[in-house]
């Protein structure tokens, strides 16, 4: 026995995202059934469903900001029960066993984690050989893997938390960012605009480093105390050496020299976004001051619903623009443009108005 | 009053080093002045001579690995005698008031420091603008800045530890290398065969990273446990993952990809000898698993004693090639060309044999 599921997914590489029938398994005795309200568009679901990085397997539903509330618990689930608000962010399985799992960090598992789309499902129960993502009316996942929502947070504008959330959250507290600290977040898209406000709220004094004089003045809305414009050579060279961490979430290649040369000694610049050749990496500013470049992935499960009771206390979500499915295809062109402030966030009530529940 | 000096300068950046007289201030109440019997030669002495980082004044005397005996001291100096055996390393003097110099991190000194040659003198009290380093018959320096060279240590050996020796030593104890851990120390010249005995007495299983089997092997020699081909995909995909710290001595540009693999989850790899761009710098190693990369420059001067003390309890000197000041410039040449095992330390009694001395 398995259940019917429906989504959206594409076939191919150059083919569009269309409606499409799929089966979830059916909850074993520590899962969670969830009927999915909200899924965000993360820039990487483009990258796989037009298999920019390789390895994409079709049939593919992207999805992996994940928020919905529970139809059904297995028998030994404890956690959650019918009702609550959940989320699932960019895993749904681990090894459990490899020292990053029994510490409570299952995205860098050893064995490799189970990603909630286009991973082999280790756990099965279905026809399909890979997972199938968030872009659906419906998914099953094992409750270790389940987030909870504060009930006080709009459900919509938090299901980006459960990745751009997460992914700048992570090296925040990692790199221990608070008060009497000045941290530059470098960039602002979907990553950048959580950074800002994530690092506001942790009691930082926060600058948005950008291109753009736009975006600055968009990013003090967000909570930024100040811009530094990275063109502006003068400003760079005043701001040298002055801070204490960056987050750098810029999502392609480019100069690393002119970042490292604003941290202070000892002090850490994270890449979270490129995930590809960095340009123009010099070793002195490295030397000269002891500085360092580190990257980070996401967030475990622990600190993921750290991360999420940090936001309901401080009332934090993405600033978002709601879709219905139909226009998936449009919002991924427009992501790739950056042309959206911050996150597309996809409504599962539109998947109704397809004829498949037309017969239903 | 000055005190008349002789040693070896060039006069441009196409000069062979030649005999040159020129002075060094008397000793001022807080200053020791020193008959020097060693100086080690650094790659940098060779890159400052011929101005290959540009900013080279001439005359230039080069030279930061000083040892000597003590031969005067000013009124108010405490921790040295007439007759100590005494060192001086890569910088003579720094403001005192910062935070890294009252940190004991002088190297980082943020108005910064006054290298041993090529400096600007802020001290002053010769007629010369900038420092003269160590190729030369003595030294008057802040007591502050002068080493205390353990007795049991061959001196001439013990001369390339005020260079070698701490940018080498610094960031194994800056990134707590010890027992249980496996370090790689990559590239195997001046620093990286200092990197291999110092990883080693500190207890870490020591693994030397080298395109070379013949390196491997004199690796073994010097201490290391093992040996990793870097130009062997099949053993550098078998030791993915597995690093708790990298040391990489390379002194140019070169891809960093291939090393950052080797790190485990959070760990991280240090550059010290690349003062410029490196190749093939992917974001990917560093998210996937936390990485690191960082820079270190030399030590503090507590450190670098705290070092010495470290190299006469375990008796270790550096592998040396002893010259006369003579044949300084056949030594550059054989340094570049990296015929040299490990560094060629000038024997300064050969001053002597110039006819400077023969009217004296």
């Amino acid at each position: 026995m398995t259940l019917a599921a429906f989504g959206y997914a594409n076939h191919s590489a150059t083919d569009t995202l269309k409606p499409f029938h799929f089966e979830r398994r059916e909850p074993r005795e520590n899962d969670v059934a969830i009927d999915i309200l909200y899924g965000g568009i993360c820039h990487s679901d483009i990258h796989s469903a037009r298999n920019e990085w390789g390895g994409t397997h079709y049939p593919c539903v992207p999805g992996h900001e994940i928020v919905g509330r529970v139809s059904a618990v297995g028998s030994s689930v404890t956690n959650y029960k019918v009702g609550d608000l959940v989320g699932v962010g960019c895993f749904v399985d681990s090894c459990h066993h490899c020292k990053p799992c029994q510490d409570g960090l299952e995205q860098y598992c050893e064995n490799g984690f189970t990603a909630s789309y286009n991973s082999e499902d280790k756990i099965g129960g279905t026809p399909h050989k890979f997972t199938m993502g968030g872009y659906s009316d419906k998914i099953t996942v094992d409750e270790h893997f389940v987030l909870r929502i504060p009930e006080n947070l709009d459900p919509a504008a938090a299901a980006p938390l459960l990745c751009a959330g997460i992914t700048t959250y992570s090296p925040l507290k990692h790199w221990k960012v608070g008060p009497g600290q000045k941290v530059g977040i470098v960039g602002l898209g979907g990553l950048g605009h959580m950074g800002v406000k994530l690092a506001h709220a942790l009691g930082a004094h926060v600058v948005m480093i950008t291109t753009s004089p736009e975006k600055g003045a968009d990013a003090r809305k967000l909570g930024a105390d100040d811009v530094l414009l990275s063109k502006d050579a003068a400003a760079m060279k005043a701001a040298k050496s002055s801070f204490d961490f960056l987050l750098n979430t810029i999502p392609v290649g480019h100069d690393i020299d002119p970042y490292m040369e604003l941290l202070k000694l000892d002090a850490t610049m994270v890449i979270v976004g490129a995930v590809e050749p960095l340009k123009h990496v010099n070793g002195a500013p490295f030397i000269f001051k002891r500085r360092h470049m580190a990257g980070s992935l996401v967030g475990g499960i622990a600190e993921t619903q750290e991360m999420l009771d940090f936001c309901g206390k401080h009332n934090i979500t993405c600033d978002i623009e709601k879709i219905n499915i139909q226009d998936v295809n449009e919002a991924y062109d427009r992501t790739v443009k950056g042309d959206v402030k911050y996150r597309f966030v996809i409504d599962m009530a539109s998947l109704k108005k397809e004829k498949y529940y037309a017969n239903h």
